[in-house]
């Protein structure tokens, strides 16, 4: 596939509500350039976030609550009903293993207390050496990372064009560099990244989930943290991580490494890291995050975020959520928790925070695979007790339909999930 | 006043949560020779955060929500009910200029929007050239920061008691290195620290308001960010300012400092900085904070956190009300406000923002001094905006009877407000 398609494929989500993805979309709609090209792309599997260009292999990117009914989307009307029905999610395969429907009665029968949250990470990292498959993650993410280094001391009080076009540009020249590492050593994997969609073959074992920018937002406004996160799944589960976490601001940025290989521990710049052993919510330190999507997971989340302000140390909202996982398997926050992230915010942090000795489970206290739509992340020791209320809420969600299938898995990619 | 009376003053609040205040307190109630010293006190002018050992002068200091009606606190009956009521707040001078009662009126009348909102800095810095205030209340963070660098590194997964010394020390350590700066050229001058209390002579121009660690439960978790602030006021309005931030964490840390003096602009390493230009609420990143006291004022602001996270790009909530206030002076936030800030988390802070071409008031618009109990910061382009629900927000508080006097004056401090 050549190296401009990458470019001109999108799967990020289109926003009701006004944020740094406006600019993305904003940018490709004032680029007629870039959308010829996309609709001249021969291959199937690259995704674009403009409704009328979408491949069935993708659609469910663009609608991650409730792909079933597209219709009922009351929030935007305009924007549903232009999408032909016959766009509806294809990911049934990965519907088909979902674990909504079941998880309930598990979580009744086994207290929080008492359930085994089961390892995320791969057991076998495949016939890649770890030390290799670490090494590439590395020099992928860091080479992401040099990209975004040179833009983040650009001016930012200049025209919302200009803003838009840094934004845009850094996101995709990260991407592309971040590629270009990828398919050089292993041009047989499977990739997907939140600016080029799916590409490669489908039959690979491993698939890479690359976001050249973690926390637009914050680069966009130059407010750390951001970050650069690469995450290789072996059979669909986490074998290898990195991110480069932006840290300091104008006059000091910084970066430092976190990276991980199941099995391996985990590090930062090289030094082992471990979770905290805090074992009191009230002497916690804990972060969440809130979507783009404002629906009812969000308003959720809000109740949320108001118990544990009050019941904590405080909730932290950084806006970068490889960079909050991190956080956690640093020990300087005690847990992390979002609805609605993707495979790419996810699949490095995951594995970072479990081989730092942490817990990663879905919201409701379930399985998590990179492919599910909440993420809980503690230190371990705090995780039955946060699931108290978080498990809880969730389970209120479910209980009224909000759909916590798989979001998205890459058709006919393999896994032991 | 000898050094160690300095040490054994403390004016930090009782919280009914548990917070990183918790820690100062347990240590404070595990050290009868600190206790013992405090007692044996001869100076009318030094504070305690333990009931039974408050001197009149600093009762408000404990007191800030409903200082009037001290059995009516049926959050924390126990506590308050050890309180002698012949210790109700003395600070009557400074409710007599409380501008509570009229501002409700003022705002009614003049919409946000053609609002005036008055400068917070000294017109005049008083006999002491600006260059030479500025470059002292510099040293005095800076010197403070040193004790805090030597700090950050040091352990944290180890005993609560450690960690509790580890903070405690920091705190009180970093508060005696500035007030020897202070001391030491500006003998005369009044000091009011958040560790030590009122020192110094009252009849002063000056008053120094000092807080050695803003931010102390990131600081005890090792997250990002906190700081060390000092502000000087001349007759009761910001001269001259410099916040000492500490970024980045574990593996690379670093500080910037931030200096402003009245008239003279705001500055970040030496290089000037200026607000953000962004014009739209929908574009704009905010922070915010919340209290130790969770009342009326906190659940108020949980309100606003909802409803603005929903109609901006994100709000942030970061820890650190000096810092905040930096980060909206360098242009990468947009606003922040906070209910419940105390002088010494405000007098530097407000005056770089306002230096660095931002507004600063109340947060029912009126016009700020440090003594006052909300804080609104912006870069003055959106502060009416802001208002439009901040304000209302907390004109409804008002109207329910919450306290938003003066929080806090020194007795006798001479000032132009």
């Amino acid at each position: 596939m050549p190296r401009t398609n990458v470019l001109s494929g999108s799967v990020r989500p289109i926003h009701t509500h006004s944020t740094a993805r406006e600019i993305h979309s904003s940018v490709r709609e004032s680029n007629p350039r870039m959308a010829t090209h996309l609709l001249s792309s021969s291959s199937s599997t690259i995704c674009s976030s403009r409704f009328n260009q979408i491949p069935n292999s993708i659609h469910a990117f663009i609608h991650p609550v409730k792909p079933y009914n597209l219709t009922s989307n009351s929030q935007n009307p305009k924007r549903c009903s232009s999408i032909p029905t016959n766009l509806a999610c294809l990911c049934s395969k990965s519907k088909l293993s979902c674990h909504s429907t079941t998880t309930k009665a598990v979580i009744s029968e086994i207290p929080y207390q008492n359930q085994k949250y089961s390892k995320i990470g791969a057991l076998s990292v495949g016939p890649i050496p770890s030390a290799k498959l670490l090494e590439s993650v590395e020099i992928a993410a860091k080479t992401g990372a040099q990209v975004v280094m040179e833009a983040v001391n650009k001016p930012r009080n200049i025209s919302y064009k200009g803003l838009t076009d840094l934004v845009t540009d850094t996101d995709k020249m990260s991407e592309v560099a971040i590629l270009s590492v990828v398919r050089k050593n292993f041009p047989d994997h499977l990739i997907l990244g939140e600016e080029g969609g799916v590409i490669g073959d489908s039959s690979s074992d491993y698939l890479w989930c690359i976001d050249p920018l973690d926390g637009t937002t914050n680069f966009a406004h130059g407010y750390p943290s951001f970050a650069v996160s690469v995450g290789v799944l072996f059979r669909g589960k986490p074998a290898a991580a990195a991110v480069v976490e932006f840290v300091g601001g104008a006059m000091c940025w910084n970066t430092r490494i976190f990276s991980a290989v199941a099995g391996g521990g985990a590090f930062c710049n090289g030094q082992k890291i471990h979770v905290s052993q805090t074992d009191k919510v009230e002497r916690s330190l804990l972060v969440t995050g809130f979507g783009y999507e404002h629906d009812d997971p969000w308003a959720t989340n809000m109740n949320l975020f108001k118990e544990f302000t009050d019941i904590s140390r405080g909730v932290r909202r950084l806006g970068a959520a490889a960079v909050d996982m991190c956080h956690v398997a640093l020990g300087i926050v005690e847990a992390y928790w979002e609805y609605r992230l993707k495979p790419w915010d996810m699949a490095a942090g995951v594995l970072i925070v479990e081989e730092a000795g942490g817990t990663v489970s879905r919201m409701d206290g379930g399985n998590f695979t990179v492919f599910d739509r909440s993420l809980l992340v503690s230190n371990g020791i705090l995780h039955a007790k946060l699931l108290e209320k978080i498990g809880v809420a969730t389970e209120e969600l479910k209980g009224k339909g909000i759909d916590f299938s798989l979001w998205y898995k890459p058709n006919d990619y393999n896994t032991e999930l």
